[in-house]
């Protein structure tokens, strides 16, 4: 049964590669996050600013590092997950390998592409072209998910 | 085998219709807000703030236009995935029919409501209502999985 | 088909319990969130205001109880949803039962203890201990899913 979520499947098989790098990226965010926090004494909670004795910074929530890597984090966890679900979905509804392929491909490079230009500032709009190929492949993964069930 | 994860199984079959939409739903309030900030030049970002032109002005964080999509966007990012996750594992565990489509139309009817309420500013108690209503079709999912894997 | 996402691979009953019980976590912080927003009458939205008249204190985003709800849950949804995917995938690459056992219970505890933690305002490296206890669980799971595609 090549529809089933098994290795078996080749869409599935090809799938999870690509939605594990992507989690992987996200998760490397996460600690981003973290390693300027400790390295700049960036702080949001009290026991972090008693820890580090950073009594008289106190707690920041301005800092423009951090809240770069947050922004480029948070971006991630508006897309990746969404785009995994429905990956997982996809998987289901037999497509077309190379089309499937392409989606996988296009998503994973565009999603890459933007922590990339979000954490070394390239100016717009390579950003926002980064953003909208990845929103693009989310749409058509959606459309035809919709289309497949429908008819 | 109907409690696989196919479309052979006619309870995953009905998820994935739900399943979709409400995450088109949550893509469409991430577009939204990339509307707002473009067209309301509401920039969170230098890179942005630089090719819009709109030095002036600078980074603004609390337009209250942007901040209503954005939390009505993060509402549905910590409930919508979650539901999710939740529907897939559920589908594994071969419940009745009716009682999933129950679970799911409910879930997906107060969610559509929580984003009509939330960007419409309908008074309060609505939003409450279609939150809590969602909560409780989440619950539910919890504990039928929960009591099914101990019995 | 032991590698299949049914009840009958018992590394996925074992996950969907551990997976479930985290869910109900993450959903806990959400409702705390609004516990304490109606108790403390700390609002974020208009309506809010409007409908619990509390017009003279307005909207207010820096109360610091709120506040730390809100983190702890958003660090959940930072890492729970990534976790519970990668569960799935790695449900679908057989792996030993003891091996995945001791990684969905690891996991499971440390984020448990996170949650403690932030809320009781356990000083650091309490929650840092718990966060990348998390952290390495899902690196972990991340490699190994992807030594097992690779080879």
């Amino acid at each position: 049964m090549t529809t089933s979520l098994t290795l078996e499947n080749p869409v599935f098989r090809e799938f999870i590669g690509y939605a594990t790098i992507l989690i992987l990226k996200t998760l490397f965010l996460g600690l981003l996050t973290s390693f300027y926090r400790v390295t700049k004494k960036i702080f949001a909670t009290e026991e972090d600013v008693s820890y580090f004795q950073v009594k008289k910074k106190g707690i920041v929530l301005d800092d423009p590092d951090v809240e770069r890597v947050r922004r480029a984090h948070q971006n991630d966890l508006e897309n990746i997950p969404l785009f995994v679900l429905l990956g997982i979905i996809y998987c289901t509804t037999s497509p077309a390998l190379s089309v499937a392929l392409l989606h996988f491909r296009i998503f994973t490079v565009a999603r890459l592409a933007h922590t990339v230009v979000y954490l070394f500032k390239v100016p717009q709009p390579a950003r926002a072209g980064a953003f909208f190929t990845g929103m693009c492949i989310n749409l058509s993964l959606v459309f035809q998910i919709l289309f497949k069930i429908a008819f």
